[in-house]
């Protein structure tokens, strides 16, 4: 059983972790679906097909289209520019005359703005859920379940575009959230760009220096925590970085005065810092973190 | 079958995620080793006698230390000095004659140079293993399998303390790493405290924002990741950076420079960045993490 609004025709262009992980949930809830993809690479669509996660494969993105009434882009964000672009132009006499194009990439300000100036009928989508892992080897029905999906449509999308997306989300568990761009990607360049910046930027600090080949003998769960965000693909994190550079260096900025007061309350010359003091900022971290502050 | 060397007699002063786990890992091995421990509020030796962990809960310090061959403080770092200062005075009657000393906080320098001064038969021990958790409840006797387990002997300390401490640390399945404790402290800045401070700062900067209400509801793994640091104790928190914190203000000041290069390839007015530049950056501190850099 699905939702009445949720397309039976899906196509996807780029298929990782996440389009993998939709088309395994929606293979799970409802074979009728008719499920196809398409990649640059083709390997994704193709593992995808010979798992019968997809229908088939696609040879090209104009075939993967034809006929859908739902086409996700599922690429990195320039991927999806790109995307939007070509389905404009040279694939538009494929799209289907009702078709809704969405997308999953993780910034939304660029993407929105570019679909609405296209007049695509674009509803951009963002599901807060990821792994560590890419690909569609890492794909897992589940990853959306209790998840927020934002919603943000383009100014060429309908109220019967936006209920197609809200579908999609609602079929893999997902709770829709409808957001303005700007406000998505600057909510996010806090809880996900920001921390793939410090992570990749504390690598560099610390591998950078003589005696990293001793620490690196030494580093236990914490270090592991803190960096795991620099293992991901670099082509994803610079797509992300390079469409939502604004927001994340003014949350760069913020960090730094966070981190230039901590710099000033250990540096006390030979003493020793009062511990009482640091013991009050960490626990009103933690409580910041676990509580939540309402503005 | 335990190491010839390892002691039949041990308290513990201060008992929680690290001495707990030492407890647990001994008590598995051998039921032949004798084991005490106290703490100022007694919960965490109640809990390990009544788990058949220790064979008692001490009611003071002096009766845990009486007749142990092997003292094992496992408070945070304030406490360790602090319990130094007493084992030279007003416990000082209590040790048995050839009693070892040792600790497993997570600072070396202050620790190793008080015992030093105060000419106790001291061994520095860092086990470079944790958890999120805290406390008896949370300890687990695999915990330090196949980890490195710091040593770093005080001046008053004879091989034969050396050796004591090493067979615990090998009864436990870890290696043994000698290092001064300059060193070590330098080192686990790095890798350990620095990364403390920059979840706590991560959580100041962004829980202080008048949207965070927002960006809470939309967080997902990555956040979670790197701020997994900050929810711990504070006060163990407090004591390590008190007791490390030119090393960590070193450590800031370097990350601070990796961040301001990253502010300054993201601030490029109304342009989008260099994907390709970004790309190859966050290429190379992924290669750094995962092949590590010879010095």
């Amino acid at each position: 059983m699905v939702a009445p609004d949720l397309p039976r025709r899906i196509a996807f262009l780029g298929f990782g972790l996440i389009g993998g992980s939709i088309a395994k949930a929606l293979r799970r809830g409802d074979r009728s679906v008719d499920l196809t993809a398409w990649t640059p690479s083709g390997i994704g669509p193709a593992a995808g097909a010979r798992l019968g996660v997809l229908d088939r494969a696609a040879a090209t993105p104009e075939a993967a289209i034809d006929g859908a009434e739902l086409i996700v882009l599922a690429g990195p964000p320039l991927a999806v520019l790109a995307n939007l672009a070509d389905l404009a132009g040279p694939w538009h006499a494929q799209l289907a005359p009702h078709a809704t194009i969405t997308d999953v990439a993780s910034t939304k300000g660029d993407i929105v703005a570019a679909a609405s100036a296209l007049g695509l009928s674009f509803v951009g989508g963002h599901p807060m859920a990821g792994r560590e892992a890419s690909g569609i080897d890492a794909s897992v029905p589940d990853l959306f379940v209790d998840r927020p999906w934002v919603v943000a449509p383009a100014s060429g999308a309908g109220e019967w575009d936006v209920a197609r997306v809200e579908a999609l989300a609602g079929a893999l568990g997902a709770r829709s959230v409808r957001m303005a761009p700007d406000a998505h990607d600057h909510a996010v360049a806090a809880i996900s760009h920001l921390p793939l910046v410090v992570a990749a930027a504390l690598v560099e600090s610390v591998t950078s220096g003589p005696d990293w080949a001793t620490e690196r003998g030494l580093a236990a769960t914490g270090w592991a925590d803190m960096t795991r965000l620099a293992r991901g693909g670099p082509e994803m994190g610079a797509d992300i970085l390079a469409t939502n550079a604004a927001a994340v260096a003014g949350r760069l900025r913020e960090l730094r005065r966070a981190l230039d007061a901590w710099i000033e309350a250990l540096e006390v010359g030979t003493d020793r810092p009062d511990a009482t003091q640091l013991r009050e900022r960490l626990a009103n971290a933690r409580d910041a973190l676990m509580t939540g502050t309402e503005p």
